[in-house]
């Protein structure tokens, strides 16, 4: 089996034969499409509605090893987890700004230094989500109140070590874990050329 | 900053006041928590209401330095994105099975060598969707139907290259992403011992 290095095929996607909004909470919003694909054959998928606000999740270096990382109340597991900070971008503010509040609310630090590492989807074929994941570093101690109902616990972790945090039964988050890796490529990449740090 | 490296903080999880359902469709179920936070703040929170099956992903290798990907038209970005296959676990269906019928399904391939690789959850704190990922080696051809309204397109990509991958538009996906890093780990590693291929 040949790798594939042709271009991607030009795929028809389907018509939306109807739209629905079937379900909604103070949170969320479902809506109902109903499809024809090229085939001819025809489905009716459910998705989430996005908000059309985007989210930022932080890789917050405090020096060139190390990794904030934020334990948290998660109430879809009703369990304590490890993952990255992260929230969502206010009207009318922008990336980096939104990146760099955030910190200051879960970490208790801004940084001086942010830039774009990657955008990464949730479950594309459910919901539109995307974060735009922020490497930052050059950190101040810096804290802005957030609406967490109580102080999250920062812990710090050496990035070269994502085996053994990958070991834990507490951090397990997708985006997180994506997020960590393309951080200690583009660190390792950049070392070997000296432009980082 | 120290790294840390004690055992993790005893949390008091909240104490859940109510819980009522707040909506429902077809897919999708959403429920709500009046929550009690140890310092006494109380916060509402929304999540998803998992179905109780679990999913697999897979990664599936041809030979010891490619994987297959699909291309799928996927329903919340309107697109056709290039992701890692996988799906849900039938009622009944244990956890290999599960992982070799959908790689029958979407890619036309059975294997007769799946190990599990990692526990990968979506986004905790709003739903308590788990995924198993699973690694998959020593393929053969063979195809069941899935339930799919076109077929799925089956690309090959080498697995050393996913800063490649990453440089596309259309493969974004944490989760995969994650598998992907997580499964390359583990092969130079096991490459390193001999124990693998």
């Amino acid at each position: 089996m040949a790798p594939t290095d042709s271009p991607p095929p030009v795929l028809t996607r389907p018509t939306l034969l109807a739209r629905r909004n079937v379900a909604q909470s103070e949170l969320f919003a479902i809506e109902s499409l109903d499809l024809r694909f090229a085939n001819g054959a025809e489905r009716t998928f459910e998705r989430l509605k996005g908000k059309g606000r985007g989210a930022v999740m932080l890789v917050a270096m405090p020096d060139p090893d190390h990794v904030l990382l934020i334990r948290e109340y998660a109430a879809g597991f009703d369990e304590y987890t490890l993952t990255l900070p992260k929230g969502l971008v206010d009207p009318g503010e922008d990336i980096i700004t939104a990146a760099n509040r955030e910190l200051m609310e879960e970490c208790g630090y801004g940084a001086n230094r942010i830039e774009p590492l990657v955008e990464l989807s949730l479950a594309p074929n459910y919901m539109n989500h995307r974060i735009q994941v922020m490497l930052a570093s050059d950190l101040y101690e810096k804290r802005l109140e957030g609406d967490e109902p109580e102080p999250l616990i920062v812990e710090t972790y050496a990035i070269d070590d994502i085996s053994g945090l990958l070991a834990r039964d507490d951090f397990h988050e997708g985006r997180a874990i994506a997020a960590l890796f393309i951080a200690r490529e583009k660190l390792r990449s950049e070392q070997t050329s000296g432009s980082w740090w």
